[in-house]
């Protein structure tokens, strides 16, 4: 008999922010695997290290981090070849995804590789979205607003039609595109209604209005949060 | 010195799925409020039961359930005033919140009528968004998608106008309005990239294609996700 796959979510860095119940199934599994970084530790790791036991082999996908998508496909490619070995073998295997597994997470290149032959199970984790509203002390959407969710990484033009028409919008990996994205939201008017988070959760956390951010200095995992003062939510 | 209002995330529904510092939080309160019908148990409170301590003081928040939004206003203002008066006289509070506090919570009512008086920490939760997903199997977003959240509340044009552009879209708060959901996306040419999942995490889950799924049967508490075929995600 195969083992099963999972995702764990481990949430968005702050070790508290792990659900119970991805400790419980993290505490029972054989082999633990995680993206990682070329060189350097990885963040879904670093957030349940001291969950983790000698005993547990442990696999570190080491993801390249390059602005083009295709060098990281062979990467999956093995990694899926590894995991699916020790499945074979009848030992289940976690896979540590920051955030949330299925929420732009690198475990669903695993999961479309792998799922089709082995039992996969999913653990949701509390997602940067959520993370970075509660941080910024910012409600995301109410009532019957519709919610945006963007990549910075989209082009200029795309993202603009998009945010012209969104009530409340996150706008997610800002990174090198903060000038972009700031750009955008000046010419709609909405650069005062938008809320920079960066690494929620974490000791390293900034909240800041967009207009008072180094745009050198944003990481990837940051984001922009908007919400439109046209309704009086009560 | 007054106390601090806490926004508690306690997730989808399975008590597994609440995280640990919504749990170490909860513990420390001496007063808990949270939603509940006009007559029966509150959902949010029946995640956590098992952890109250019969030395909190519970404060029922009943919400008259009915269509129209307005009778609520009067409930979230004498609540506001009864977490008010806990918080001045120095007391924490807690407010127990289905999925995440500020992803369509109701929560915000309170936060909106309380976070300028006094101090408010927000703590994230799993959302019903990423509950649903991980319920399903279904990847939410990957790369550069968009992620549309829509209530399916909102009326027929407006919501099919949105889900024409949407690559990813979840359509939340389906009871009564999964014919006309339903209706749009067979016109959109959607409905076999759809996935219907109700009470995701609870032993009463159910995942169904939207084909299959009784119209009068579905709660308030369910979902479509929909994901277009276009892209090969690889």
């Amino acid at each position: 008999m195969s083992g099963t796959l999972y995702g764990l979510g481990v949430g968005p860095g702050d070790p508290e922010l792990v659900t119970v119940k991805a400790l419980r199934v993290l505490r029972g599994l054989p082999v633990v695997a995680y993206p990682a970084p070329s060189d350097g530790a990885s963040f879904a790791r670093s957030v349940v290290a001291s969950r983790l036991s000698p005993a547990q082999t442990e696999i570190a996908i080491r993801v390249p981090m390059t602005r083009s998508v295709a060098p990281a496909q062979p990467v999956y490619d093995r990694a899926a070849l590894e995991i699916g070995e020790h499945l074979r073998a009848g030992r289940d295997v976690g896979v540590l995804c920051q955030g949330d597994p299925f929420f732009y997470g690198s475990f669903i290149q695993l999961f479309e590789r792998l799922a089709t032959e082995f039992p996969t199970k999913v653990v949701p984790g509390v997602s940067s979205l959520t993370a970075c509203a509660a941080a910024a002390g910012v409600p995301l959407v109410t009532r019957d607003e519709i919610l945006t969710v963007l990549p910075a990484t989209l082009a200029e033009a795309a993202l603009e039609k998009r945010l012209k028409q969104a009530e409340a919008a996150a706008i997610l990996k800002l990174g090198r595109h903060l000038p972009k994205v700031r750009r955008i939201l000046k010419r709609l008017g909405l650069a005062d209604r938008a809320t920079y988070v960066e690494h929620a959760s974490l000791e390293s956390q900034k909240i800041l209005a967009l207009e008072d951010v180094d745009p050198a200095s944003a990481p990837y995992f940051s984001m922009v949060l908007v919400r439109r003062a046209d309704r009086d939510t009560r």
